[in-house]
């Protein structure tokens, strides 16, 4: 029963970000005029709109503003992931080009450089339309003049490995870039542009989703030049880099567009899908199956097997005490973990966080967690996460298995397959990070007594 | 001003706690009547009441009781830990033995003996006033004949390096002990026994605070048996062990008594203090204070710095978006996290939550966080924790320091001190484990377009 609704629970926070259904919410034509991010534009005083859509979900975006603006349509161009525009229904004016992801590859830095060309066309009485997804700062490579994709790589692998914060990284990479950081919006100047974005990024930082291409970036030469400082990275980056962010920081060479810049005026970035609006639909129809239900946090962030602690820990004071609410309830959370990886097993942060819960609330009734990657994929599995409860790990331990075990070789998804609490779903289509979701049934006398032996189980 | 609201809000926590006036709130004598536990007792009736008590805060348990029950006390006996008992006030047939913790000595040896000698002499018509809180375990050492108090050492630290859970540690302490695991209990009948139990342990399971002297014993000799074997300690363990182990394998030795046990009809076990209360205290203050409250949940656990950065998560989804509460708002949860050591720092596991929580929530305005002890010793220092706000991380660069650094390193204290964000409370004499208190003060125009900035924040 619990997973049941843990079922529909899911169903509709997929609905709720499927990005092509997010496209057409918030593009519509009425009385000739196209309205979109709290704008609208003449049809009629349009002379072309140009229609660019870069991310894993690229191909269904562009599929749905097509169904609309086709026969406004000047060109388009998709960039997305290898196979991933298969059976997306596109305009004829538009273009596709699949590139590699997470690495990039040599049809990407094409890709990025038929955007350029393409915008060098438009004008002050055209639309740019931006359609933006998770994926779209690997799959739009473009370094700067005189250093090349494989340098590029270099150095944010070189940042990666010395612990560089995101926003640290971006600001090396941004610099480094000729679509980032709002370069992207620059080159659509003088045309208004609109963006459209799905996040995949924690907390919906626009000028991180995608690298921020139609986002000011108030970072500089002087930052990345400090970051790489900060990390002694200055004489380990190729020459070639280091070089460029010098020349930029003597001023020969252009800053990206910063905040209040005039070009942004005409700028509109719109966030049409995130993660938040997953876990808010799961929300309402954890609410409409009867469970009195709290969004805890959009933030979720931390390594997936103590978030798993916290998330048994939250479980237990609902099922116990009624803290936060009195069951039955759920709890909904979002965000996104991280594994450090420490065996050569196999699973993603969703089963991992999935199969430390279920050893936390070993023994405990009527409790069942759902962990999601909303994108399908959970790690480099065919695995969306899984939902587990208080009998995974007895349901384990029958089939010989070792939850402890499997879990110090981050070997989740064998378990969690033979126990049957894996979730298969294939690819999704969309990508808005992952959901938490805890589930706790009404209190039954059983459910009361197994918590009351519980303090005298001994776990294996 | 959120800091002063933490201030009250800490304050309350500990009074609702405080072990003295916890007994005094569940000890009453109302015409010639004892009411404790939900029984009563005529003292006219009662031949003699013998007050045993033992942890960390006995002393004034055994004083507020003493306050009360002086005139009908037969005897008495206080074991506790070195320089705890300074300063109450006993009545003169109680006897005070200071002793080791958390290593157990000779002294707290001699102290448990004397108990069951104490013990010997009490008789039906009696009362056995056992009061117990966290440390009791360590303080009351008594190893089975045969088995020394070093060997018993011997056997928990293998347990303990193998990984063992702290049931499984259990199963096999009572087995080699001649008070846990309701064997404290069997020496007092047949005279009634009533426990008030203060709890140090993480959701209050009354068979492990202090072992469960008076609370029965589900485990087994095989049981125990199986854990040793379980993680290949048959032959690592002293041979005193494993003979008294296997002797009670071949029904040899006494069992610890089990749940159903005829002498546990006159057994009465009351939790008087808890974690839960405590929160439930700054629940209320908060409240009072005008801050819509959530208690989360009193089961937390995990590692320090993962736990607070889902503290760091829900501070920002309750900033940013109002969830789960709209601010100004306030979450309290309570539990107790751990510190895998890694550097060579001073610290302790609230002060490592708050440093790493500082580190999340660097820029971000009109949010502290407290992370409290609330024993008032927080690893080996003499602080109870710290509380950080959005600041805290920005005032340690000014002064030169690094956080990341510091928590590297394990070395929150000087840092927390540094700043001012350490919490020194000296001892507060109770102990119910760790509060966390998330406080997010009104929405103001600077806390929104900070929060906005944050995005852009490069942090070194």
């Amino acid at each position: 029963m619990l997973r049941d609704a843990l079922k529909e629970i899911r169903e509709a926070a997929l609905r709720a970000v499927d990005p092509a259904a997010a496209v057409r919410r918030h593009l519509q034509i009425i009385e000739g005029e196209l309205h979109v991010a709290g704008e609208s534009w003449s049809l009629a005083a349009l002379e072309r709109i140009w229609l660019l859509s870069a991310g894993k979900a690229a191909a269904p975006m562009a599929a749905a503003a097509g169904e609309l603006l086709e026969p406004y349509l000047k060109a388009g161009l998709v960039v997305t992931k290898y196979a991933h525009a298969t059976g997306a229904t596109l305009p004829a004016r538009v273009q596709v080009i699949e590139a590699g992801h997470p690495v990039p590859d040599e049809a990407g830095h094409r890709g990025a450089a038929a955007m350029l060309e393409l915008l060098a066309e438009s004008a002050s009485r055209d639309l740019v339309l931006v359609l933006l997804s998770g994926g779209g700062s690997a799959l739009l490579p473009l370094p700067v003049p005189g250093v090349t994709l494989p340098e590029l790589q270099a150095t944010t692998e070189l940042l990666l490995r010395s612990g560089a914060t995101i926003a640290e990284l971006n600001a090396v990479r941004k610099h480094l870039s000729r679509l980032k950081g709002g370069q992207l919006a620059r080159a659509a100047a003088p045309a208004p542009l609109v963006a459209l974005i799905l996040s995949d990024v924690v907390g919906d930082p626009l000028d991180v989703i995608a690298s921020g291409p139609t986002v000011p970036d108030p970072t500089t030469y002087a930052d990345a030049w400090a970051v790489l400082g900060r990390y002694d990275l200055r004489s380990e980056v190729p020459a070639t880099v280091s070089a460029h962010l010098r020349a930029g920081l003597a001023g020969e060479r252009p800053e990206t567009p910063k905040p209040g810049a005039a070009l942004f005026e005409q700028v509109y970035n719109q966030l049409i899908g995130s993660n938040r609006q997953a876990a808010l639909a799961a929300v309402e129809t954890a609410r409409r199956l009867g469970y009195p239900t709290l969004l805890l946090t959009t933030f979720m962030e931390g390594e997936a097997r103590e978030v798993a602690r916290v998330a048994a820990a939250l479980a237990k004071g609902l099922r116990r005490h009624g803290d936060p609410l009195k069951p039955p309830a759920c709890l909904v959370w979002g965000g996104e973990t991280t594994v450090t990886v420490r065996g050569a097993g196999k699973g993603g942060r969703n089963q991992e966080l999935a199969l430390a819960a279920a050893q936390a609330l070993a023994g405990w009734e009527e409790i069942a967690i759902m962990a999601l990657a909303t994108d399908g994929t959970d790690g480099p599995t065919d695995a969306a996460g899984a939902v587990i409860d208080g009998s995974t790990v007895r349901r384990a331990r029958e089939l010989g298995l070792k939850p402890q075990a499997a879990l110090d070789q981050n070997d989740a998804y064998p378990l969690l397959a033979a126990t049957g609490d894996l979730l298969r779903l294939g690819p999704t289509g969309t990508n808005v990070n992952d959901l938490l979701v805890i589930l706790v049934g009404p209190e039954t006398p059983t459910a009361k007594s197994a918590e009351r032996n519980q303090n005298f189980t001994i776990e294996a």
